[in-house]
């Protein structure tokens, strides 16, 4: 018989069906036995009856084993109905079970409402854990931003490139890179795409990657990891940054609609909503910013080089009582607070057409315009102190001819955690990497590693 | 004016159009001067005549500026209509130039047909070369290969996860790992996410992944990089290792598909042949392929562990001519020759159930069966002599029961090279990375990275 998967059983009421997965749940009342059986698409309850042959069998079957299930697919009486619930409708009334492979026993409560780990625990035992609902539903969402993410970027003729992970010499310095022994000599984990995004989109023109990016970050907060999904963006012949916010908007959006329509019963299941975005995201200069705070609140960070923390959440606040947008736009920052390559506004070079998406108090996007004219940018590398030769390709780029040209970029991580409502950006990563921990705990095994 | 992408401008003969783009070609016939522009699209010759009001802007037009330019798009005389190539029936009547950008001179041809660098040179120069038309062609194969692997993989409902590149061990040993300086310990980089997939596919049944993976490969072949894009799927419920074969043969028959529809153009370009897959490509074990390799040439390697390049070469040119078929699976190698998680023939478990397919001459895939039994991998952790600590997550994935399953994985750059008969893995590449460059050339910047 071939196998039919869980979440297509209802199409098979009355008759005999095969189902192969894990078993969820086991509760053995002495004459009968109920299970639930998982598969990578749903959840259905069976029930192995006195007389059935499978009551034997069935009593050696023990959680996460995996089994092939026969059964006739049964209505429940009424009153057993679980309503909005895959196969709460339908059960299986098992006739045979065989068992494919065996599981040792569970080192600690795997069911859906009994799941209650510590985040440590969850991770030092992340093969297990990976299998719970719950933990499945937040990679799900991942997926589909991911996927989404690149849906729309195709949609607008955004060509796809791979963004090296090796570079040869950290533009900018800092001590938040990785080194790499690479046979004789050094090389360092990229930090960004951002150099290279731009060097494809001088060929490409409109051009993304989904790629790692590697920081040094030598603290364990909940927002920081050592590896992240970075989603860049980077397209030319723009008129203005405003093309720049526009296009993000419509990426992000484009992502909360398709969450929305695909990912309907993960946000049920991890009880999040999805934040509002109204038809035009609110967008303030960082100094409009910071009078709106002071209005507000009276605290006064006017002149302040960048929004902290406070600053973020309380503009949120004050946007979404305004306007009811959970999502709001600030630009304009100090030119010499940020990056070499941002363009400075004409009209104020003091300040620049850098720009980030803020929601629901924190940061989730940034972006802007950049620099396209050769000598501008070698007066910005002379500026900010720079080796030209170690962005000898960068700038080469820049020497032929490229157009007025932007771009953005965001974390795949850090936008799971906050779409999802999350307290911890570990747990919206598989296999998160930070100062004290590479799938181990690094402290427990310095005699390999040290 | 709205901007017109130039492969539109056929939708437009006897209007008005804006065009932006880059400057490819610039003939100046004195009274008249002819220009190619391209942007993203495509390219279209425009012709600025003597009276035109854009005649002395365009005399300071050079190659590779960057321009907005208005202009009637004429019908070409039937004289000079080239046949068979984008937009070879029109062209750009100039009235309006203006200048975007500026470059400098090129230090070397980029037209369409005179450019012909040693690789040295183009790749010393990549930022500029990726703006040749050939250069693109190649890139733009590799994005339809790996997008329609995406595809593929998503329409048969393989969930797309990411995995790690920082790991915290060696499982299997080999000095063709990078170290790197994680803190105050040591971290690795992938060399593979052989064992990350499978533990996903302990909770998710079906997955792939599209990632980095590194190699420390002390040569400078034209087949080694040190950073590849490797594409690798896993599935559970097989019945045996061929519906993995099976899987696999159709993942690559859709790829070979998509690029006939999508990347026709490239391939007229290149002048590359997409290879010839049958309905069901010849399969052989490993003996049966020495066997065969014995009786048509009359060199005996029967007995030999692996297949080395010639035997490769001439069972692809046996089975060329025997079956019509570019493509053939070898499958069945020495057990203790290949990883410990390859599964084991039960009838004879000195053979596994590993597979190789290969084409034209070379591997461009590679797969198989696994061992699901937690028992057996035990076994063989041991046999292997391997540290069961540092792959402790691996195996804790298969201590609750794991359904039988396999896999497949080959890298982007090598099928990108094969497919379009590239003689080095650099020209498949954007950013090669290998023992001599990363970007720029090593042994000029020693003092940098010593």
């Amino acid at each position: 018989m071939e196998r039919t998967l869980i979440k297509d059983l209802h199409e098979h009421v009355g008759a005999s069906t095969l189902v192969k997965g894990w078993v969820s749940v086991r509760r053995d009342q002495g004459k009968m036995i109920f299970f639930d059986f998982r598969d990578r698409s749903g959840i259905v309850q069976g029930v192995v009856l006195p007389k059935s042959e499978a009551i034997e069998p069935a009593k050696e079957v023990r959680l996460e084993y995996v089994v092939a299930v026969t059964g006739i697919v049964n209505k429940r009486p009424e009153k057993n109905v679980q309503e909005g619930r895959l196969n709460g409708d339908i059960e299986l009334e098992v006739t045979d079970i065989q068992i494919l492979a065996k599981a040792d026993p569970l080192p600690f409560d795997m069911s859906v409402d009994g799941f209650n780990l510590d985040l440590t625990t969850e991770l030092d035992h992340r093969a297990l854990t990976l299998r719970h609902p719950r933990l499945q539903a937040i990679f799900k969402v991942q997926a589909i931003i991911i996927d989404s993410f690149r849906e729309f970027m195709k949609s607008h003729d955004f060509f796809e490139f791979q963004a090296p992970s090796i570079t040869p010499a950290t533009a900018e310095g800092g001590a938040e890179v990785f080194q790499v022994e690479y046979f004789d000599k050094k090389a360092f984990l990229s930090q960004s795409p951002q150099l290279y995004k731009q060097i494809v989109m001088t060929a490409f023109e409109r051009v993304f990657s989904v790629n790692k990016v590697f920081r040094a970050e030598p603290s364990a907060t909940t927002r920081h990891l050592t590896e992240i999904v970075s989603l860049d963006a980077e397209m030319a012949f723009i008129d203005s940054w405003l093309d720049v916010r526009d296009m993000s908007e419509s990426t992000v959006r484009f992502i909360l609609d398709q969450l929305k329509t695909r990912s309907a019963a993960e946000f049920e299941l991890l009880g999040a909503t999805l934040p509002v975005m109204i038809e035009k995201t609110p967008t303030l200069s960082l100094t409009e910013a910071q009078e709106k705070i002071f209005n507000a609140t009276g605290r006064d960070v006017r002149g302040d080089k960048d929004l902290n923390p406070e600053d973020e959440r309380e503009l949120c606040e004050i946007i979404k009582s305004e306007t009811g947008s959970d999502f709001v736009y600030v630009y304009g920052y100090p030119t010499r607070q940020k990056p070499f390559y941002i363009y400075p506004n004409p009209e104020n070079p003091d300040f620049n057409e850098g720009m980030d998406l803020l929601c629901r108090g924190v940061e989730w996007l940034s972006g802007g315009r950049r620099i396209n004219d050769y000598a501008q940018l070698t007066d910005h590398v002379q500026k900010w102190n720079m080796d030209p030769a170690k962005i000898e390709m960068f700038m080469e780029a820049f020497r032929y001819g490229v157009p007025p040209e932007g771009g953005f970029a965001f974390g795949a991580e850090r936008m799971t955690m906050q779409i999802l409502g999350l307290k911890n950006i570990r747990e919206a990563t598989m296999f998160p990497r930070d100062m004290n921990r590479i799938d181990v705990r690094l402290n427990e095994t310095t005699e390999d590693n040290a």
